[in-house]
């Protein structure tokens, strides 16, 4: 499923070919938790070239329940979303979001964050509504704990992670699904490896880096990438899940992973936060009061095409929702367009000077 | 400024010349009350091939300020929209919004709905301010009270309309601006007709009937305008004030007026209404759980043209923002069309089968 088209260092350029098309990497993958990307519509996705977008089966599976998507003919057409479809597991929100949980070999007893009730997600549960949502790209269901954590604690769920993958690649998904098994063990590369290797032994079609970015400090985690990630299969697509800043991302790709995915950049632009060239502003800023330029001048998107800072600061200021809208596109867009320009900078193998120009401007911090 | 093009019955199609282009009428005028149509972006509102839309004095002098917008090149430039805006004169929010008014014979003195400041708001700041906002059409600035109201109050509400009206026209706005009179006085038609004649004494480009739909009875506002209407001067628009519902656009319509505006559509779709060529339904219900139909079946906006009622119930349903932004969309082509298709029936002579055929579907609730 997953073509190498050029490396250049660590960092790689590939083609993922799913039921729904093929995905060029590296590719940032915007999240739609609830069936849509928040403030926007699949019109926009469409428009800001969007490749593949993430759902989400915890939330799904709640509301409206992954019967009536099945019903509705799936994820795809219950959203209009015609392109490749990843969906997580639900395994992180079940420890993150949910009123209680409780681990068993069986999978996690959770209680609803919305009504409180009771609901059991195993490997087979989690497949079972992934099968139902039609997804592409399908995650194994593992349990991801908080870093800092023990070496013991971090080899028992790293056990019963891989219990469960083996209960999930025996699953039965949808003609062409692809299941991605998920990489654990802390900033152990010890237990990363023997989770990597015993994983690689059930042959997933691509693998996942779990928990990072869930309490360590960002430089171990830009570290471990950059140490562990090529011991990775280097003929299957390697997907950092849930991370992060631009410049994690950039740090990514150096380090040789294919797909990220993050709320970052659609959860910051509802707070007001917009990225830029020269760095993150946030436009609730007293300077951007009268400012007649767009939020990154550097910017070719729609939203940069025709707002200014000043008129999208006075809408976010009154509480006007256009203003979510603005900042999420442009954002997205921001988070496309540096996929896109790194992975034209590694099949020109022009990398390094993309790395190094892109990190020096992001830093500067000329707007604040 | 106003070309009557045809009459069918009372109903009138025309031509109205501004600063930003021409508008053809019968027209219905989206709300942008802070400087955008909520829910909706600029590029939203030029899909929707809406012709004019609405600022808000009271909200724009308030946030941003007129001053930061004048600063910015005028709200046209300050918001992107390139084609006409009107202004209301901010009286009718000062009476409905603020925590206090008192009104005297210089203006009303009221406190802020958001930080309890006091401000007076005159003919004079009123069209300063709309001065500064740049907009096509500028309306005089009136005391509107509500129905039911005795005749002796609104006589003397009449006289201050009457005295204020006089003051808004010795002021000197900018080039092009256009100054609409108020015509006042409840259902009773002798105090409209005194109030027309000797707004026309004053010689406006154009008249809009304030003060209804807020507190009479429906019928009445449906039989007052199609008594009066045809007194008003046929060379000149003629709007009518935040009104309405569908059937009431409708009606006034046929009652011979050229303009309308309302928070309907917008604020009806944020609470789940749909608007339907057989009536208005509302997304929350249960029926339209699993349904694959578009809101309105007989729609071809962008919206029905796509999303599936299940997936837009479900987006409502959960909180997303993107299920207003549908909704809203939606709505807001539902009265552009309503007004487009009437203005085609008049240019036709054939608004009587238009009118008919209309009430029978959208009275019908066939969704329901």
């Amino acid at each position: 499923m997953f073509k190498l088209e050029n490396q250049d260092g660590q960092a790689r350029a590939g083609i993922l070919s799913t039921n729904h098309g093929e995905v060029q990497t590296p590719i940032f993958m915007p999240v739609g938790t609830r069936g849509t990307i928040k403030s926007l519509t699949m019109d926009d996705m469409e428009e800001l070239g969007a490749q593949i977008i993430l759902g989400n089966t915890y939330h799904l599976y709640l509301r409206p329940g992954h019967e009536l998507i099945e019903g509705q003919g799936g994820l795809h057409q219950f959203s209009t979303w015609k392109k490749p479809i990843l969906t997580d597991s639900g395994g992180f929100q079940v420890f993150s979001l949910s009123q209680m949980n409780k681990v068993s070999e069986e999978g996690v007893l959770f209680q609803s964050h919305i009504d409180g009730s009771r609901h059991m997600l195993s490997p087979e549960k989690s497949m079972e509504i992934q099968r139902s949502l039609g997804s592409d790209i399908v995650m194994a269901f593992d349990e991801c704990p908080a870093l800092p954590a023990t070496k013991e604690t971090l080899r028992k769920s790293m056990e019963l992670t891989l219990r469960w993958a083996k209960r999930c690649r025996d699953f039965s998904l949808g003609e062409g699904q692809k299941l991605f098994g998920i990489i654990q063990g802390g900033l152990f590369d010890d237990l990363r490896s023997e989770c990597l290797e015993r994983l690689e032994e059930m042959d997933f079609p691509g693998y996942a880096l779990g928990g990072l970015s869930v309490g360590e400090k960002n430089e171990q985690m830009v570290e471990f990438c950059s140490r562990f990630v090529p011991k990775m299969n280097e003929n299957k697509p390697r997907y950092l899940m849930g991370v992060g800043k631009p410049l994690d991302v950039l740090n990514g790709i150096k380090a040789g992973l294919d797909m990220f995915d993050c709320v970052l950049p659609s959860r910051n632009a509802r707070n007001g936060q917009a990225f830029t060239k020269y760095g993150p502003i946030n436009i609730k800023n007293e300077r951007f009061k009268e400012d007649k330029d767009p939020l990154d001048p550097d910017c070719s998107c729609r939203v940069c095409s025709r707002y200014s800072r000043s008129y999208i600061r006075h809408l976010y200021n009154v509480g006007e929702y256009t203003a979510g809208q603005f900042l999420t596109y442009h954002n997205l867009w921001f988070y496309l367009q540096l996929s896109k320009d790194a992975r034209s900078a590694i099949l020109e193998n022009q990398f390094d000077d993309y790395y190094r120009t892109f990190y020096k401007n992001y830093t500067s911090q000329r707007y604040n």
